[in-house]
C-alpha cells in the first residue's frame, strides 16, 4: 500500500517530472511511505530531498527552544524551498495533544519564524499535503487502528483499482460547483445558531480535488476581507495546537471578529484571535463535497471536506483566490449542515441540509 | 545512556555553546540518541537542524538514482555546512553489505558529488563522527549485541563517572606522542610482509583525542606524498562499500603504488585505486592508541585505534596535518603490529611489538 500511496502523491498530487527538486517531509511513523516516496522519486528521474522528523521533534523545538533558536533565520528552509519543484508532507503524529500546556506566545513566535517559509512553500511549489494512520489519528477519531486505516485510506481511494480516475471525477464534479459559485457575489450560511453572509464577487473559487490535499474534496475562495457579517456557530470540533476547541461562535462586524466564545477552549480561541491583525478576518470560505468522508474525526483535513458542511478560515488566505488576508494563522472551523442549513447565492439556494440544489 | 552519549558529543566532541548551528545526522535505528541530541543542543541554546535517514536511504540512492540525480549540485547541502558550526553524524547501520554489487563507477560518480561538501565539514565544522551500536555491527564483530554495546560504548567510556576526564586523559598520553613524532622525519614500519618507510618532516601530528572521531585514541599525520618506499601488508581485515577486503599488500615507489593485491576483494581494491590520480598515494599515517579497543570488529571508526595498530589510507589528506593530496577517496588500512613488527623514528625505535619505547 506504501508504493500505491507514493505513486498517487507523487503522480496526481505532486506531479512529479523528470529532473524536478522534491523536498519529502514525513514523521517516522510513517517510515515506510518516507522510503516508497524516495524511491518513486528516484525512479521518475526527480531529485528528493528527505526530511524524517521523529514524533516529538516539534513538541521538543517548541519546549526547548532557547532564544538563539527562536532567533535564528530558517535561511536553509528558505534556500531549500526556493529550489524545490515538490514538496510532499506526511504527518504521522503518535500524540495529537503534545502541545498542551505550551504557552501560546512561545508557539507564535516559533509559528512566525518559519511564517515567510511556509508562504513561499505554498506559493512556488506543488505541494501536497496527507495524514498518515496512526494510533493516535485513530484515537481521537473514536475508531480501532485497522477501521481507521480503512477509513483514511479509502477516502484517499487507495483501495480503488485506478484511485487517480477517482479523483479526476470528484475534481470533474467540483468544476460544476466552481463555475455556479463563480457567478455569485453574497455567500449566506443559515442554520441554528447561524446567520452569515459575505461577499466574493471577483475572487477565484478554487477546485480542491487532491493535488494540495489528499484527500480532499472541497471548493474555496477568500471572501472580500470586510464584508462578513452576521453570527456563526461551529459544531465540528477543532483541534489547534494540541488542544481541543469546541463550539466556537463568532459574530462579525465589517468583516471583523466582535464577539467570539467557545464551549471548550475559549483560552485558546481568545488568543489565536490576538495573533496579529489578520487574526480577526476570514482567509477562507470552503464547502466539503467527499461524501466518503462521512463523520468528522478531529482532523481537519479530513473533517473539512465532509460532504455536506462548510468551514471559515480564521487568518491567511491563500493567494490564488485573489484573496489578500494575511497572518501567521490560519484556522479552519467548521460547520455541518447535514441535520439543517442552508448556504445560498445571491438569494438562491445553492446547498440545503447538506445537499447541492444546483 | 542516550543523553550521557548525547552530552559526550555534544560538549566534548563539538565543543557546542549557545548559538551555535548544529547539524545532526543520525540514522533511524539510533533515534533515541538523535532525540537526546536534539534536546542537548536546544537546552544548550543551539539551534539544532535534525537529519535523518532510514537505514536503506544510501543505498536506495545509489542504486536508483537516474541522471539527474547525479548530474544535481548538492546545493543545500552546501549552504548548511557553509552555516553550520558543528557537525555530528550517528551511523547506526542495519546491514553493512548493502551495497554489494553496486556498480563502483556509479558510486564513484555519487562520492564525487559530495566531495566539496565533505571537505568543506571537514574544514569548517567542529564535526564528530560516532558508530551506534547495533546488530549488524556486532555482527560483523562476531559478538551478540549485548557484548557489542558492553565494547563500543565502553571504548567511548560511556560507563565512566566522568567520560570526558577520560578523554582528556589519553589526550595527555598522547600529547607525549605527537612531541615525540613531531621531531621525527623518517618513519620505517617492520613487520612480516613489511618493510614501508616514508618521510614526515614539517608535517603535523593530530592528537585525535575523541573529538572529530567517537571513540578516538590515535595520532596522525599526512605523510611527504612522493615519499613511500617499499612493501606492505595490511592483516586486518576492511570494508568499503559493503564489501571485505582482506590481505592487502602494496608496493610504493616515489609514494606511489606500483603492485597491489589482495587476499579477498582484490578487482575492489584495484578499481580503488583508479578512482584519480591522488588514490594510488598515501594521505595519512595514523598510530592506534586506545588500549581499550582490543580487537578489530570490521569497522574502521574502532579498528584503527587498536594499541598497537599502524594504518595508512589511501587517498585524500586531512589539510590540519600541512598533507596536500587530493582524492575522493580516503581509506584506511591497518596492520596489527602486536604479534610482531616495528616502527621506527631515523632509525630509533618507537614502537615495538604494540609497545611504545618512548
Amino acid at each position: 500500500m506504501d508504493v500505491k500511496y507514493a505513486d498517487l502523491l507523487l503522480d496526481y498530487s505532486a506531479e512529479v517530472k523528470p529532473g524536478d527538486v522534491v523536498s519529502i517531509h514525513v514523521d517516522t511513523p510513517a517510515v515506510g511511505l518516507a522510503r516508497a516516496l524516495v524511491r518513486g522519486a528516484l525512479e521518475r528521474d526527480a531529485v528528493p530531498r528527505l526530511h524524517l522528523a521523529y514524533p516529538e521533534l516539534n513538541e521538543d523545538i517548541v519546549r526547548l527552544a532557547g532564544a538563539s533558536y527562536v532567533a535564528s533565520e530558517p535561511d536553509v528552509e528558505r534556500f531549500e524551498v526556493e529550489r524545490a519543484d515538490a514538496w510532499v508532507r506526511v504527518a504521522a503524529p503518535t500524540n495529537r495533544r503534545a502541545l498542551q500546556g505550551v504557552d501560546p506566545a512561545r508557539l507564535g513566535a516559533l509559528e512566525a519564524r518559519m511564517q515567510e517559509v511556509q508562504a513561499l512553500r505554498v506559493r512556488d511549489t506543488r505541494w501536497v499535503s496527507t495524514l498518515y494512520p496512526t494510533a493516535a489519528g485513530a484515537q481521537d477519531a473514536g475508531m480501532g487502528l485497522d477501521d481507521f486505516e480503512a477509513f483514511t485510506l479509502g477516502a484517499m481511494h487507495l483501495f480503488d483499482d485506478d484511485p487517480q480516475a477517482a479523483w479526476r471525477a470528484l475534481s470533474a464534479r467540483q468544476a460544476a460547483l466552481v463555475e455556479r459559485l463563480s457567478q455569485a457575489d453574497e455567500v449566506r450560511i443559515e442554520a441554528e445558531g447561524t446567520d452569515l453572509t459575505l461577499r466574493v464577487g471577483g475572487r477565484t473559487w478554487v477546485n480542491s480535488d487532491g493535488k494540495r490535499n489528499m484527500p480532499s474534496g472541497e471548493v474555496f475562495t477568500g471572501p472580500i476581507e470586510t464584508s462578513a457579517e452576521g453570527t456563526v456557530h461551529f459544531d465540528v470540533p477543532s483541534f489547534v495546537a494540541g488542544q481541543e476547541v469546541r463550539d466556537v461562535r463568532l459574530r462579525f462586524e465589517a468583516g471583523v471578529v466582535v464577539e467570539a466564545s467557545a464551549g471548550v477552549g475559549e483560552a485558546l480561541l481568545l488568543e489565536r484571535l490576538e495573533a496579529d491583525a489578520g487574526a480577526r478576518r476570514l482567509g477562507e470560505i470552503g464547502i466539503g463535497t467527499n461524501n466518503q468522508i462521512d463523520r468528522p474525526t478531529g482532523s481537519t483535513l479530513f473533517d473539512e471536506k465532509i460532504g455536506g458542511t462548510v468551514h471559515l478560515a480564521l487568518g491567511r488566505s491563500y493567494t490564488n483566490t485573489g484573496g489578500v488576508n494575511e497572518s501567521r494563522i490560519h484556522w479552519d472551523l467548521i460547520r455541518d449542515l447535514r441535520s439543517g442549513g442552508r448556504i445560498s447565492l445571491d438569494g438562491a439556494v445553492f446547498q440545503e441540509n447538506g445537499v447541492f440544489r444546483g
